[in-house]
């Protein structure tokens, strides 16, 4: 029965790995189509969505599966409501690099962001990007140094979202209300990417101070 | 052993009612406190936020028990893990009350919401308390009514959600470009709230459909 459940817990990890490279693509094709006005992999990046929905739902079910069926306590019980949680908040990062996408779409074929905040918006793209490897390297290889690196990226994150609202505010530097209105959206999507990153750092980390996934 | 069970998920059923009666009065004041400009009231939202919290952990503490000593199958497992995804809406929906709390304190003494939107502002709060009793009433009667009436609430937030971006893109009607992004963020914590309010709704729907709660 034990190795039964060592081999449920290992599956469940991948699909959690699995996961999250889903949800790393989604948020560099999102970048990227935000950055370029790219129609093409804007569009890519939302047909794919539903795929991301459907894994994580059949991950959901697998550890429901096993709670039934192998019934575990404690640290391993744990391990399960957690991957409940990790799996919940890497399908919202996917969503919120579809918002991202989706606002590249809807100002197609301008570009959704104002010129004045290309620089820093080309930055979170990049921290998220950051974030999300590091997320599945955490996954992967659970290591806790990681956990620390993923929170200094968000401390970037959020400095950078307070900086767009000040840019946002500064007079004249918004040409069109949609240029502010995409904005605080966009960084809005930023900076809960990262939120839900640091999320699932800390789910993790509260195993590997305990103990390790495999 | 099954009467200590059915005991159990009475007090995880009052406890998710418990929650869900913080994050109604959360609503309440946030909502008073936007339209109003009152920073006691907005303040109050804000200080009474870690309590949500607090009271959110150990409802899944016990719910993790429960999973624990309990061992539940079936549909008595998917009613704790559904548990446990609802508590996170109902906490959720307390941190989106206490961001409109947060954005009438920024503003203060200013009104957040600039007058053209104020009376789309004033109809989405009062549909997102209107939403905040329902899932209330829910989870406390097991009413499968209430859900179609809840999803029904939501799709004309939706709507007005998609009418403040078009006042807000409205040439001329913002004086500052705060106004425009109080308005962007406001009407998006609104939707989110009642995108949570729609997910509790459907967690619920999945036992009355098939077993009630108590």
């Amino acid at each position: 029965m034990r190795q039964v459940f060592q081999q449920e817990l290992i599956e469940i990890q991948e699909g959690l790995v699995e996961l999250a490279q889903l949800m790393v693509r989604a948020i560099e094709n999102a970048t990227e189509a935000f950055a370029g006005s790219d129609i093409v992999l804007a569009e890519k990046v939302i047909e794919h969505d539903p795929e991301v929905d459907r894994l994580a739902a059949s991950l959901d079910e697998r550890v429901t599966k096993v709670l039934a069926l192998q019934q575990p306590v404690a640290t391993d019980l744990r391990l399960m409501v957690s991957a409940l949680r990790m799996s919940a908040s890497l399908e919202r990062m996917a969503d919120l690099a579809q918002h991202i996408a989706q606002l590249a779409r809807l100002r197609y074929p301008e570009n959704a962001i104002p010129e004045p905040l290309r620089k820093t918006f080309t930055r979170m793209g990049k921290l998220d990007i950051q974030m999300a490897h590091k997320i599945v390297e955490l996954l992967e290889e659970q290591n806790i140094d990681t956990i620390v690196e993923i929170r200094d990226l968000d401390d970037e994150l959020d400095e950078l979202h307070t900086k767009v609202f000040e840019k946002v505010l500064t007079a004249g530097l918004m040409e069109k209300p949609e240029h502010a209105v995409d904005a605080t959206l966009a960084s809005r999507y930023h900076e809960r990417f990262g939120d839900h990153a640091v999320s699932i750092s800390k789910q993790m980390h509260y195993f590997l101070a305990g103990q390790r996934l495999s």
